[in-house]
């Protein structure tokens, strides 16, 4: 019997000695059958395909997590984003995610190519599951650029959890002062924050990010964005909510954005709506968008989806209308 | 107690390895002593070098499959191509395969950048064993362009074996309306398929591809290819063949090719040649090409080799003659 | 009974798993905060930012060895660098490393993408560990070129030891004969070896290494590079040297280098120095650096930094004066 338990204990330590292994390689992977149409005031064409990337990004990585003792741990992570209908890179190999740091009881120190903490919230917050139906990155940035997801050259610390209280800062140097293109001589940096309250079935946050921007007419301007958001988990349903306000010297833009998503056994269904409005010379900058995205789960790895978006914009103080639509239906899987 | 010592040293043997089940990490690589040389109309040199893909093109990927039950199945491979020689990547990093897919009693079906249908048939009945040695696309393709392997932004139907007999469907969505290149407003789609049938000794197929060209004068063209292959394994030798039109409206060109490859034990010899001519107004252009190889086997994953191929070309209606010959010796190795 | 099968079937599990584990995911991560700054004649600006490859060089890799019995194996490995701080590949994908070979009892043979023999032992006796803050790279090749790390298109044979005395040669073809940017016809190969002894806290040699340079006036002219090192372990402190000459048809440099490294419990401190002195028509060119270091291992796969190097160099006959420093404190994690 105890030779029975000896050789139980190997199977598992197999396992544990899996989750010791100093990398592990991950991917996602999503396509399925699209169309596409885009136009501006009236003109464009409609594309059909198989198309990449429609819940979700696709990429490939690599990551682990060492224990130092006392706590304290090296962690690593490496993400390659590509288009899985044509397999070509998007932008650098890495550029999705590529940070080495250090974790313990005091939080988490990550450097390199990172999300920023403003988009923490703002990921955790967005509709229809953060995917790419979501109407908040189609509408904000309607007159203003939207936000930066990730920053080259950065550090990020992110706070332990204090009964539910978190956050995170950030910092991304510009590491190009002088440049011909920046004929002030400061660097083009980018910082960002977060603090939100989790839990149960509550999210509630607020998050800041400021982007300086290359200068024109030697002043240099800074883009940013205040966001509030919430979720809720009523268990038959979950609802999310945020609002934005981006602005610089000037423009400024609000935004907001709800949502709502349902499971039903292994489906979920998933409704989101955003909106954004300028004020001020460019007031009748404006844009509305919307999705809808069902799921089914044919195991926890493996999940079919269709989902459609429509989001409409008007820019250049109202002249130019640009329309879009995404419907897409295929299978995200993951490893 | 002889009993724990195996459990024990089963404990050490899997710290190293229990790969994850959920992604294969494998390969290809080849590299060799080589030397090359093209003259066209008897000008031009030839380069002494180590040279990368000699007999098999050189790649890494991963890949997996899930069982979801019932016989389902999610599978999916991505594979990168690139030059052992120097390193770099040859086109798009994932561009020699890239799918994601479901497969099960019904067959499979795979999304993404994949082989064609037509190719299936094509790289069966191929010559020297559908190596980089086989003469059939140096020499076919003299008047019309040879076929394109993959395709992006395709959907491929696989049929289950019924009897010996399968097949397979595919198409490949052009994704390129209205654009400037492609002024009649049609997407460049291709589509393909095969049906084979396999028993025993005996292969035999047919396939079809055509591909949209992009618009002259406003008219769209296709360049159609019909194959007609088979292998028959005879024991002591293999024998190959096969016979391919290919032709739009203005070009038709008729090609074949055969081959025989015998085992000496850990050896392999293989010879083939292929013959092309086309038709028409351009009824000067043909050509021929020949390859002689041998491999050996050190083991399952790892084989030296040394081959020979030569062809020769005429094309603009025989005013332009191309020698192109290529001899190698060096290793494969697999993981 | 039925424990020793269970105890067997586990075994057999694992040998399977084990069969699979035929390849190596391996990577080197750095990543710092660091502040550059390079001024020419007096003229530039000092960067800060979070920086990658300050200690060592950032990479990901995959490699293996299969055993064909007799003492045989096949080898291979692929290794790709990238900024950590940017996520993007430093040149080619594999361009830091792409080999496959035999080694045996005769030694190895690697054929590919591979280090020169000479720089073999040019890293085994640089300073500070060879990291990116060893002076030698920065100050040498002041008035030639330094030499090329890694060559495309190689054959590399490394003899096996013979008590303590070993060496390798290695020939990389240039492949480009009778190109437009090569008017005299020949290929720019490179040629490389080094012979050493190591016993014990001893480690001397010799290493040797030409490249053909592109043809001017149709007169090709060759680097050839001439490089003694030494490198002794006094147990509280290692000491390194080394001397080289460049030259070609018109230009000679002379070249030295000195450090010193000690370990303190998990701590190790290093300085370095090195020098370079044109003679000749271009007498007036020379270069100095320095180097401090200090590691602190936090686990034999995760170590903490600190590096200042600064280098000095006077080119173009001594008219224009170089002055480059580095300073960043960080983290390496290799897994």
């Amino acid at each position: 019997m105890k030779k029975t338990l000896i050789a139980l204990a190997v199977l598992a330590a197999s396992s544990a000695a899996m989750a010791q292994s100093s990398v592990t390689l991950y991917g996602r992977l999503d396509a399925g059958l699209g169309q596409t149409k885009t136009t501006i005031n009236g003109v464009g064409e409609k594309q059909v395909g198989i198309n990449s990337s429609n819940l979700n990004t696709t990429y490939w990585g690599l990551k682990g997590s060492e224990d130092l003792g006392g706590g304290l741990r090296a962690n690593f992570n490496l993400q390659s984003r590509f288009a899985l209908d044509t397999g070509a890179v998007s932008g650098d190999m890495f550029s999705r995610l590529a940070i080495v740091g250090l974790s313990g009881a005091f939080g988490s120190v990550d450097l390199g190519r990172n999300y920023t903490a403003y988009d923490t919230l703002r990921s955790a917050t967005n509709n229809v599951f953060d995917s790419n139906f979501a109407t908040n990155s189609a509408v904000w940035g309607n007159g203003i650029a939207d936000y930066s997801l990730r920053t080259s050259n950065s550090v990020t610390y992110t706070s332990p959890n204090f009964s539910g209280f978190s956050g995170a800062v950030g910092y991304a140097f510009g590491e190009n002062k002088n440049v011909a293109t920046n004929v002030n001589g400061s660097a083009t940096d980018t910082a960002s924050l977060h603090i939100k309250y989790a839990n149960g079935p509550l999210l509630v946050g607020y998050a800041y990010q400021e982007e300086k921007q290359l200068a024109v007419a030697n002043v240099q301007d800074k883009n940013k964005y205040n966001l509030i958001g919430a979720t809720y988990d009523l268990g038959v349903a979950k609802i999310v909510g945020s609002y934005n306000t981006a602005k610089n010297n000037t423009l400024k833009d609000k935004e907001y954005s709800v949502g709502v998503s349902a499971p039903f056994g292994a489906a979920t269904v998933a409704a989101g709506y955003s909106s954004s409005k300028s004020e001020g010379f460019n007031a009748n900058n404006k844009g509305t968008g919307y999705s809808l995205v069902g799921t089914y789960d044919l195991s926890k790895r493996t999940t079919l989806y269709v989902g459609y978006m429509q989001a409409k914009t008007q820019t250049v103080n109202g002249s130019i209308e640009t329309k879009a639509t995404n419907v897409a239906t295929g299978i995200r899987h993951t490893f």
